[in-house]
């Protein structure tokens, strides 16, 4: 048998995306032991009764002797974080995180981290589910799912390296690019979407037809607003990391709402048509 | 055995709302026979040959000796087709439609049947797929789905209750509501969303980062454009159908959208977590 790549690895945030990454490893056979640092004991003991971690320790501690920590913590976090972790930070550990935004994540760890950043690779596992919390976690979450890392121009290569197989373990296809096209892609192909999601759903919410189409909606309705359904502090912190890009996005859509308002109002059929013929066909040729 | 409810029933428009009503009536033994109508001869081919209908003839011949007829094209068709019916249509003959909005065929058909109105049954079952076509037709597509009847108040006790049966026979679950009532419900239930659908789809289709952003995309992306893969035509009818109160709906989400917007510039995490939380926990208490 193999001695496993990871010694000792530490989840920060035990919840879907934390506890399906130490799944993933252990099945993999890729890391003797999983520490777990969270806020809620509750989730914390649940993690221990699955089997999601090994241990739960405060981070303080958690950190010392660790290989590989990763940080799944709302974004917001990243910089209180890693500050706590910094002083404790040994020369051969190194840091990854799940977090959807990538910018804002990054300079919160040059800031807290200092010269020690370099020991940060920044990920972002393209995984989620409406379900939360160490209950929610599996091993098979990143099973030929993307993964972006976003390196800078002082990461080192083998820690990048290293990172990079971490991830792959867990069955991911790997992405490279800067943070700054990652927070522009993932803009418009999932915070968008998601902040649409939310606001159709208050909308719903605040209508004289609240009851009955709460009622009677189907399954366009159901499978458009399952993204209405995600962590609500979450979101928050990514609509305010990524906001200047989804800013440019919310103002092209509202553009684009416009002329679909313009149009449906001189019922002008043929650019209607038109207009959805080309997202249909796109749709119907698209795949995961 | 029993004789059927129905000797002969017409189904107009051989998809998978009208060949989805065929073949569920033959399986409850409703039907003794079933005539197919429609534009494209493939279509009806592969109709008849899925046993979908036993014969296919021009609309002239088939509505003689009908017993029921169903409506199942494009809403802008429905006066047409009903010109071309009404000097056929026997006195016994009902109709009934599958139309997703219901004042603008009303308006057709008083239009087009004349004093024979009192003949048709308006109708709308909420099921649907992103599949079209007789070879996506099947019996179950109605099972425990909602049914909406909008009778006015001209339609006949007798009329409505047989259009019922034929529908409960399906296996659909029976609302009825005034017209007016259903094109809002559906404006802002399902209209709405299939626009932001589309127009969200075309977003991408226009951004820069379009190539990443599609190859990248993951299960929230698809489960919120699944429904931007709808019949063009028949959303560009439902959309100029129903503006009076999908216009009303747009502005309002508009709205919404602008002062989302601002709270992001202005990095207002508690509005925005409150705003996000309303829309998650509806989202997860609402249920198909």
């Amino acid at each position: 048998m193999n001695t496993p790549q990871f010694s000792r690895i530490v989840i920060v945030g035990v919840g879907l995306i934390g506890g399906s990454f130490a799944l993933a490893l252990k099945r993999a056979g890729r890391v003797r032991e999983v520490i777990g640092v969270g806020r809620q004991a509750k989730n914390l003991q649940q993690a221990l009764a699955l089997g999601v971690i090994d241990q739960a320790q405060p981070l303080e501690q958690a950190v010392k002797g660790a290989d590989l920590i990763l940080l799944a913590v709302p974004v917001a976090q990243t910089e209180a974080v890693l500050s706590v972790i910094a002083p404790q930070l040994e020369p051969h550990t190194l840091i990854t995180d799940g977090g959807s935004t990538k910018q804002d994540v990054i300079s919160a760890a040059r800031r807290a981290l200092g010269s020690k950043f370099v020991q940060f690779v920044p990920a972002h596992p393209i995984a989620g589910s409406d379900q939360s919390g160490a209950t929610a976690a599996f091993a098979e979450l990143y099973q030929d799912r993307h993964l972006i890392l976003c390196p800078e121009s002082d990461t080192p290569q083998a820690a990048l390296q290293t990172v990079r197989t971490a991830w792959q373990a867990c069955g991911a296809k790997i992405t490279e690019m800067s943070a700054a096209q990652h927070d522009a892609v993932f803009a418009i192909a999932s915070h968008l979407p998601h902040l649409l999601a939310f606001s159709y759903m208050n909308l719903v919410l605040q209508s004289p037809q609240r009851e009955p189409a709460l009622k009677l909606a189907g399954s366009g309705f159901r499978d458009f607003t399952r993204i209405a359904g995600a962590n609500p502090e979450m979101w928050a912190d990514i609509a305010c990391a990524n906001k200047a890009a989804l800013g440019k996005d919310l103002q092209h859509f509202q553009a684009l709402l416009q002329q679909l308002q313009q149009s449906i109002e001189g019922e002008d059929k043929a650019v209607l048509q038109a207009f959805f013929t080309e997202a249909s066909q796109a749709r119907q040729q698209w795949k995961i």
